[in-house]
């Protein structure tokens, strides 16, 4: 299960050692955490990571096809776990030392940084794949993060793309060797965690006003 | 006039041997092939492509001005048909063996991929060199393909793009030798035919609804 | 304080040979520049520059807080200026020959194109680093001018580009030797000078309707 640790000015959340899947513990845990962040003081910042093969394989799909009744509860708080972590008040950074599949692929874009490791691991939205349609909400977080061009190939291609070339099709802002992942996060995170504060929460909200809409909508008729 | 062919997984529209402009007739039949592509079943891709010069040189404007009254119906079909191409459940490519002017360069980006000709042939959004404004849906499409900075140069200041060019631009996403543009397009087509199906076209319709509803409101007061 | 004049086809804005900060008289008068540009006929575009060491220094925020009663007109004033300047009529150049700071480099941003010099000057927002919030005008306007990667890096960081940096960024379209800042901007400028024209104008408005709404209604309780 995910634990918060905290390291002079920056939080670092371990998301696991295991496929860390977007499940109903997973996001209870990792909401508690962005909420441990948000209502601390002073320069602050945070670092994602896991442990192991993955940095989140994506939704636990058998477990959610054999309790349909949980389904529409667990979206809804799925969405706004990503609509909090967008707009935390602080500088986000994803350690990807692992492979991101699907909403833990999405997990990762909602951070303002991602450092992938550069030798192994994909990152890959499989959906399109998959014969799965994109929520409304995490097509526009993809599209908002992505250029034009990224957002079409691996929203619709499920191309997996290895750290360098996610480095490439900026996907990642960095792609470094594995045992450089964590400290290359933490140093990103630290150079800008004078930054935190309500004004920078404010300025992420108003500057994806449609996605935090289209995630916040989908427990309703629009979404 | 453009007729539709399948090979194997890949429905392949020619789109005419001359200028292919967007007139009445070139889009009725263009709307009638790609809605047999939406309605076949199974694994399934489209590509389009001219035959000799042209791509597709754009609307007729000289027929357009001498016949006002089809105007109004003529413009709401034209955007229709570009809103059915954005969300067809198919991953369609264009292969842009010659010129793509104006609405003929807009088909274009209406298709998931473009293959250019290297060495020949210019993709060109004549609109501002000829002092016409884009309508919104066109300019939302164009927008919403293109990066920032390109759509601005080509919608702005009429930049005609040889294939090397429009590669580099991302505008188109290969630009191969003239007699590899067709199989280059059959080849990403066939790639990706497993993945037809409607939760593809709801992606599409998903990723793009504010270039959707510009299309769509053409004929209403809105647009 | 600013002063217009022409060179054959293209208007030259001189913002001013001090910081020419965005202040109340500065708005005043870069106001009736463009609406001066607006009015007059035929074939032109416009340049901007400063002279010495800064484009512009941004808002003058020590007069902001000392003057409390003017802050919500004069932040609709700028908001306007902004939005007049985005769907101008003409081909806009920015000749950045100095420092574009905060509301500066927005300036810059509203332009078509931006021209910087190579070896010194920062095109920076230090909001991030202030604490301020950006508003939601100029955030979505920043934001359709860049690839999101940048705009998520400039407004959220507060890093400088030095003019080599922003060429790459794509934040400018050319980063010149000192002495050529002016010359290339207004090559630019009169290349496209022929465009200019409501179409132009209609164009522009149509490219960008999210973002002059944001810029228009920050005077209303939307804002």
């Amino acid at each position: 299960m995910p634990v918060l640790d905290r390291q002079n000015d920056v939080f670092v959340l371990d998301l696991g050692g295991g496929e860390n899947r977007v499940d109903r513990d997973w996001v209870t845990a990792v909401d508690a955490a962005l909420e441990e962040v948000e209502e601390a003081e002073g320069p602050r910042a945070l670092v994602t990571t896991g442990r192991g093969r993955f940095y989140s394989n994506g939704l636990d799909l058998d477990r959610l096809s054999a309790h349909e009744e949980e389904r529409h509860e667990f979206t809804v708080r799925v969405h706004g776990l990503f609509a909090r972590l967008l707009c935390l008040p602080v500088i986000t950074v994803a350690a990807v030392q692992g492979h991101a599949f699907g909403a833990g692929a999405i997990f990762s874009l909602a951070h303002d940084f991602r450092v992938m490791r550069a030798d192994r691991g994909y990152w890959c939205l499989p959906e399109a794949g998959m014969g799965m349609p994109f929520p409304r909400g995490m097509a526009a977080l993809v599209q908002a993060r992505l250029a034009p061009r990224i957002a079409r190939e691996a929203m619709l291609t499920s191309r997996r793309y290895g750290g360098a070339e996610a480095e490439a099709a900026h996907i990642a802002d960095r792609a470094v060797a594995e045992d450089a992942v964590r400290g290359t996060a933490l140093e990103i995170a630290a150079a800008h965690a004078a930054k935190a504060g309500d004004a920078l929460g404010t300025t992420k909200a108003r500057m994806f006003p449609g996605v935090l809409a289209a995630l916040r909508d989908v427990g309703t008729a629009q979404g």
